[in-house]
């Protein structure tokens, strides 16, 4: 094990003025470092992510980017220091070369390889899985307590401050899973890595998330096949739409047992108005 | 001028629980859409932003890709809607086969194009520009005044309370440019693009965000030129390490007249502590 990676945080100094006094100061602030993705020795992509978590983080990302369905599909995960960063490198069960181009083909993200404009687009917003389920239902108590336990579990926020985090939470059983990263998506691909590896069933359970609600929350979400999705936060409106498309309930703005449901609002069990 | 293409918000219906109850409601959401870059017919990249403000974000993220160095290099910026996004087509002044040649080097991006994980990460690091500039300075004062009124101009998440904002402070003369998008590294593009076709001097001023100081944020204002860089949430590490690379004045937390600096603090009136 290497010093940078399963490294979170590290202390540093500076001046601090408060009150117009200036002094010198110590702060933890996340680490972030470029975290390259390889499949057959050619990168998909690199995110600039927290380098902890890096087996949920390549299980959650492959699952993200269409490139693995299940977690049994990947048989091995090396991470390896790379110069300022780590490249982990994904060996899959399939590695034949028509699966190969197949994923190849899936994988020709919309940059910088010579798409047109048009094409580039839909690939940023190719059709998300439809989540189905109608096998779990959020009382108002239990979204409340979602955000509180997420809020609990926040470690490495509690530390620095400057880190998001998304969690699995499932209806009598609490928050099963959390995972934080200096990035909202790093840490909603972690989490997704952590629900297949660790086995719990995406269906049955809700993703709740500190962060704002782009579309790409949406589209990972339903990539995971998680029926329910809370933010703290506001969506967009692109997220909104593709929630629909994904028969996602949304819910945002979510504090305590106040919160806005934007789609699907039979998974909560209030969310039928009563007298309207 | 079409629908999607200057649009920033939409009216969304939902429900809301509040104390227990549920009712009707309807909310203003920030429009977030696929916006691609593509330079003589190849896509650079799709980003999701905020349609709005394209010219100033073609100029600023061209500038940040190191497409481009200075704004009159580009001679033509058309949008055009294409499906569900908009394809900004960048027109640069030097398209003779050697410099296109040139760039598409430059603009090998770290993802999906085959380089192996040490490549891509390298390009994910590249070195920055260093910013030289001493003709700058600020005190405390001035460093709340660029946060408080950075916190007064954010007209799109006073509707939405969804999107960041990126403003350019000059002493004397205030917050003179202030660009909002669902995006964080959209909204510093569009600002630097703002900045250049401006004509302000990038040298004599500050840039403020709203958002946490990820390592791309300092990238992006060295490359704009501008020596300092305030934020009201805190840096990861490796913004702070290349702050301290490119010579950048890094300034976090910052909260009325408290702050606390990360690098070089002789741009600060109150930077060397007196009394220690």
């Amino acid at each position: 094990m290497s010093d940078l990676i399963g490294s979170t945080a590290r202390m540093v100094g500076g001046l601090k003025a408060s009150r117009g006094l200036v002094s010198s100061s110590s702060r933890l602030v996340p680490e972030e470092v470029p975290i390259a993705f390889s499949y057959a020795g050619s990168t998909h992509a690199v995110m600039m992510a927290t380098p902890a978590d890096l087996e949920d983080f390549a299980v959650g990302f492959s699952l993200a980017e269409g490139i693995i369905e299940r977690a049994d599909e990947v048989v091995a995960i090396e991470a390896i220091e790379a110069g300022e960063g780590i490249d982990v490198q994904v060996t899959l069960k399939d590695m034949t070369a028509e699966a190969l181009i197949a994923r190849r083909r899936r994988m020709a993200g919309p940059v910088g390889c010579g798409l047109c404009g048009i094409e580039s687009i839909e690939q940023a917003t190719r059709a998300v899985r439809s989540v189905g389920s109608d096998h779990v239902r959020l009382t108002a108590r239990e979204i409340a307590d979602a955000t509180s336990m997420l809020a609990a579990a926040q470690d490495l926020n509690r530390q620095t401050r400057a880190v998001h985090a998304a969690g699995f939470y499932c209806p009598h059983e609490g928050l099963v899973a959390i995972r934080e990263d200096v990035g909202r998506h790093n840490a909603l691909d972690k989490l997704a890595g952590a629900v297949l590896l660790g086995g719990w069933t995406a269906s049955l359970g809700a993703v709740v998330v500190t962060s704002r609600l782009s579309v790409e929350m949406v589209q990972k979400t339903a990539a995971l096949g998680v029926p329910i999705l809370i933010a703290i936060s506001a969506p967009t409106a692109l997220a909104i739409r593709t929630a629909t498309a994904a028969g996602i309930t949304l819910i945002g703005i979510a504090r305590d047992e106040d919160f806005e449901i934007f789609t699907r609002p039979d998974r909560v069990a209030e969310g039928v108005p009563m007298h309207v």
